[in-house]
């Protein structure tokens, strides 16, 4: 059963998007995407916003670029948490309109976000949430964990 | 008959988005004023950006502190000039959030931005936009911008 | 009738302030394009913001870059609405000079800034101005709208 | 059963950190609450870390200032998923030192990072990820958005 | 014989721009000092650019707040050597639109920058500037620097 | 006789630098060039500071990278007027490292900052402070003034 | 026997910089005070810089505000390890000046930078490298993190 | 004897970090290099930093980008004095997450801080620690100071 939803403004943020449908398919997550424009499809957005709870949907991964409203947006609209990946998009300064834009959220409405082009933590963040309910899946993430050291050991042992 | 809709995300932009409204009084134009969240009114938000159009408005004035998406997503919604104002809200990071969530919009959906905190300014463009169609308003306009030189001139005057 | 008018300091510009000429020509608002350096033509600059209003110009585009004068100086020579366009110029700081001697104009004075390199909203907005005296221009940029939603509708279909 | 575990760098966190256990009384979650420095309780830190997910603990709070390494030193040490909030200490950099110490995490370890003193957005988070059990704690966040909307809707009244 | 010009672009800026004609009083050097706004009093700061050097000024000292317009602009109308002082006005953000809006200027047409508020150095700059045909001014100036250095001497003396 | 003297921090400047000497070539302003190291050769920079006024310099054009010490430590040493161009060098943090050390001078002791890597505008203002005491060369500066008025309305008609 | 110097750029910089006299003080490390200016006593730094290690200093902390060049310039000048100090000064914009004067040296002269006002760290980084040679004064190090920790750890106490 | 520990938080950081040995290698300091993830081996980084004093190292280096939290954690376990390289990785910001990340930190665990990149600095730093206890690697450094010198000495000998 699908338990994340991966939305993202435009189809130029997939490179970058991509990366959090990677792990969720390695961590063993079932996930679908979508192009959802919080400024050039606002209803679809609405739509989305209003029904992914009612899928099924545990968490949503949202990821826009420059002025990036639409994982605010979407988390104004959801009960579901609702992760920020900020694009590093061709018209951004320096991401830091994406970054700004997704992280200041007023109080009431969080969207968590993660560093810039962070979609792969976006991923792993969205599998963590839905582990709260599956311990089998928590299980894999301790072993994913683990495997970051073995790798990060085994290049301190190749320096040597 | 109102001409410029004046909305803000929160009831503690009133002291700065007030500035618009006394300008357009100063210069003869009516409008409306309203609070409308982009995160905690949504729909509310949906149905302003849809019918301002068709109720008679010419333009629309909206100020909105942080993640600032309430220009921006209303900008989404309407053929109408939005003019966004970013407002250094208690929360924000010296306004740098606010500017960029409104100034960094994608091709296609613009957004006017004036100063942090230029909602005197907003109210200026909006009936300078008003004006397009209003002969004498460009002519108050006019006289305006001579009052503001006249106030300059005096003291210098004042300062020899 | 030319209705818009679009400057830039530098030809250097040209390739970013095209693309305001290419929505307005799309939109079919008549527009003129001129070369206009605040700071090694200052006087024609002054006879430009001075004439634009008289000459039926509805709305004026200026796009700069680094320490970018020239909107701010037209706006306070004219009575028409201004829009800044910062440009990301060879010499510029991340843009971040560009947009900020755009945005933070004094109060009297407004520029209706946008984007850093968003000439393509620059065109949009100015055809939003134009149109609060041309309803069928309102129906074309309603139409312009539902394209861009289609567009990513479209794309989004693909993604599937 | 406690769900949340709130942390700290440092006692001077507190009035910001409050308004995360403020929050999650008012949703009915319970949580616990301790000061914990990367810095100066290092062996502290990494016990709570091992240990959190095997107490029961479904989310961890963290909150810090300045050269903000808690939430990223936290997360590197458990499953589950961490949220970092950034505080504006007193020797903070108007807040940009805690914010990109606990945005910018490397690949394979998330900090859901919130906004610049967003404890209360951190607690609603938190919420939102224990509520990925607990039907009946969705249904709370429901009503409390319909709350925040409320309350926007009647101070919109007001104004009028 | 006056030698130097100080102008900014509001009233407001006077408790800054003092400085400059104080340390030019103690220096021995004659000045002007005048209000002239870049946007509001357009036609007086072409007056004023193109006579200055007409009538004797050797140097215009020109500071000015958010989208500083004022030094650069002037800069483009006389062949005089220009000192900007960015000010860090009321609504100005941090200071950066100020500095950077005088700063970036051109190729062609330099403005010589001076620290945010640095209206002091403005003027020790210009009575530098003059001393260039007046050896006895340049005199003077050395024994400044040397006073600058027996007070803190002393102060040295004083700590210990 | 030598009028200016180019001073750089490093060889790897003189890119930037040699833009300088080519207007003072053409402005037909003798000056000599040099590599003066604040941080590895104190020494000669000390000489030089100390000396450049005896030998009938007038202006002294210094440029520097990253923490740029070079322009404000022979500030410190000379009566003369001293330009500061700020190098965007290879370790520089896109530039703002090189600006603010050079720029944020304390009271007492003045840098005349230009554009980052603005060294053609370094040497039109040393040139139009050679020509408080020549009147021959504020006329070549006139007429230069007027040379780039012509070239930007020649790229005008083009564009037409 | 005195082993480390803390020099300052101006006596206003002494409530910042007295922190790292009194840590210094509670563990037992000799030190000596000064004022020395960069700008306005360079004579005196040449000085101060070429003697220290002559005189059996160990290491040198030197604080300074805006474009802070001493501790750059004292580094150029002595083998010593130095350690500087950003002050954020009444002139400083945010401290950004300062810290990017200090830290940003170019290869072959570091400059040991700590936080903004960071003092109090200078003065334990101080002790660290004197206690290179002192073994009793490692323990001394030792015991005042164990300090550090004890006093979190009662803090925690207090909260629970 | 190995007296400098050089570690990095990941094999990419390699590059950067090779300059710190180089440098260390010409003044013949003995070293050691690692990996050492602040996130991903945090085992691994609490024994090093608690051990790393008693097998004989006198300062420890520590490389890290992005949120680099290796060489503040390393400082909070261990006495010896440790010089952080804010490396600037593929996902940085500019470089500035990394620099405040390693600078900022809090009272009584100090980090030196050197330039973004900055690893030959690093190493110089670590060999003037370490020659605070051997004279004789001190008059390498004196020796090092002058090679400088005369290299650019030389380099503006070729520029005449």
């Amino acid at each position: 059963m699908t338990k994340v939803g991966i939305i993202m403004g435009s189809k130029s943020d997939l490179p970058v998007m991509q990366e959090a449908a990677d792990i969720l398919d390695y961590l063993g997550v079932k996930y679908e995407m979508d192009i959802v424009s919080a400024h050039r499809t606002p209803e679809k957005m609405f739509e989305y916003g209003k029904n992914a709870h009612l899928r099924g949907i545990k968490a949503i991964i949202a990821g826009a670029g420059g002025a990036a409203h639409l994982p605010g947006m979407v988390a104004s609209l959801t009960p579901l948490p609702v992760i920020g990946v900020p694009v590093k998009s061709r018209n951004s300064i320096d991401g830091w309109d994406s970054i700004l834009s997704i992280l200041q959220m007023p109080g009431g409405i969080p969207v968590a976000t993660v560093a810039l082009d962070g979609a792969k933590n976006a991923g792993i963040l969205a599998a963590k949430i839905v582990a709260v309910a599956e311990p089998e899946l928590m299980e894999r993430l301790v072993k994913y964990i683990d495997e970051l050291k073995q790798a990060v050991l085994k290049t301190a042992e190749e320096l040597k």
